[in-house]
């Protein structure tokens, strides 16, 4: 999709590929989808368990509902509200940690263990990265059917599972498609680590509003295909994203969350760290509370 | 499009057709494209002049630039200033009027006569109803695709275009989908028409936030057509249209104005006067101002 004001805006044809609008709202339940549909019997009858701030979450319980298998979800106690019940309502079980304090690798595993469920990691899992690259099949054939050979593809970025994936459906259907990652200020250790050369962490791992991508660094897997794979990255304020947010929905008709308007915030703000006359922007996910689209709304003027 | 949330507050599977996804916010472009695309070659040059409260505006102002077709639209001084800018940013001449005291069928047809410009009626012109069966033509192929064979079809409707274009469409493709016209509380012209089986007009012409649909009486050609084919309307106060807005917003991702909102209200909360395992809505159009989707999310609990 795309809006004459926000071409205008951003000096350029923005192109958007709306996953806030896919199920679950947001790109999530395609890799959850890929990793479950794939599983052995045996492994489907005992369960899996995931753990995420919320959109994968949500993406591995509909997966697992729609194909019968038990879910377990470890999730951040200060999660947004409405991803937690809708986790819960989509029929996982919700288990909770504190962000700050304990680790939710740690906890997965262990309960992994435990209860002999399969792991689905939310981005360091091949599986996961081939659902999400189909983002990437449809950007390639919107593109061709559009007429457009090269540009920017601009990615909400927070382990690298949506932005590896794309970047390795592009390589192979349209190699002229450039796939840059797009995260928030003070959690761009994607982009400090692919100008860097190896994986850096980021120093906090709270205190954006962008809660779907504040990983604390790049994937084991995910990082040497970004490495191989993208252009530089872009960071984002969250004022930034807050005003994309807005934008969006006044122009696009379109929800989208903090994390997930980072590309479109850096295509609209940052129209100068990017080249060409077209840009592709991921809008990655909508799920958000309403005071926060109520806040996005006052930043308009 | 639909959501889990959603079809378990109606009570059964509501599936929405997203008319504000459309090119220009509403499905109004629909209709403007059917009457302008078939002017002949001297109508087109000497341009072309609607009377709208908005989303027609748009759509006319819309597919006369895609034309190349000069545009004068007409609209009410107090219609939402989004409309109203978006109108202009498209490059059409806006004249605006008093919609209390101002007669918008007499200004237009002056201008048309005084100009040589061709009036694109928004919804009495058998081009424009033709353009809006166009809905109804997709929804009988997405209803096919997944096994849907009878529903109520609620249609947010004013002057009757899209509501007669689509129950034609849908008479001659999916005769078990069935229309049914949904109109704001004070406005329901259209449902005491097709009760009364004569035309009705409303006894107010403002004083409902549901601006894209209040129109003071069904259309000439429409009623017929309504009369024929739909069955009885339903109404819906403005809180309920808010408050499915809010929902649009927080379930589907999805911005709706007011008066595109109506049908998924009646559908959310009218459940005892629809029947059947599903329902079909169509969300209209999605212009609307930030303040009044601020406004509907301070519905939300």
């Amino acid at each position: 999709m795309n809006s004459s004001d926000l071409d205008a805006l951003a000096g350029r044809r923005v192109l958007i590929k709306p996953e806030c609008l896919q199920r679950t709202g947001s790109f999530k339940f395609r890799g959850a989808w890929a990793a479950l549909s794939g599983l052995p019997e045996q492994d489907r009858t005992r369960g899996v368990i995931a753990y995420s701030s919320g959109n994968h979450a949500q993406g591995v319980a509909l997966a697992a509902r729609m194909l019968g298998v038990p879910a377990v979800i470890v999730m951040p106690a200060d999660a947004p509200a409405l991803k937690l019940a809708n986790t819960r309502a989509l029929g996982a079980e919700v288990v909770t940690y504190d962000r700050t304090r304990e680790n939710r690798e740690e906890i997965g595993q262990t309960m992994a263990r435990d209860r002999g469920l399969v792991l689905i990691k939310p981005y360091d899992d091949p599986r996961v990265i081939a659902g999400q690259a189909s983002v990437g099949l449809e950007i390639a054939e919107d593109a061709a059917r559009l007429g457009v050979a090269t540009a920017d593809v601009l990615v909400p970025c927070g382990g690298g599972g949506l932005t590896s994936g794309i970047a390795l459906a592009l390589e192979a259907h349209a190699p002229g498609l450039r796939v840059r990652p797009v995260e928030p200020v003070g959690f761009d250790d994607t982009g400090h680590s692919l100008v860097a050369g190896q994986v850096l962490r980021n120093a906090a791992l709270t205190g954006s509003i962008c809660d779907a991508i504040l990983t604390p660094q790049p994937g084991d897997l995910t990082f040497p295909i970004m490495q191989r794979l993208c252009d530089p990255g872009l960071s984002v304020t969250d004022a930034q994203a807050l005003q994309a947010m807005a934008l969006a929905m006044l122009r696009l008709k379109i929800v989208v969350e903090p994390g997930g308007a980072v590309a479109l915030a850096a295509a609209l703000f940052q129209p100068d760290a990017i080249t060409g006359d077209t840009v592709i922007v991921v809008a990655s996910g909508g799920n958000t509370d309403p005071d926060m689209m109520a806040r996005a709304l006052t930043t308009l003027p």
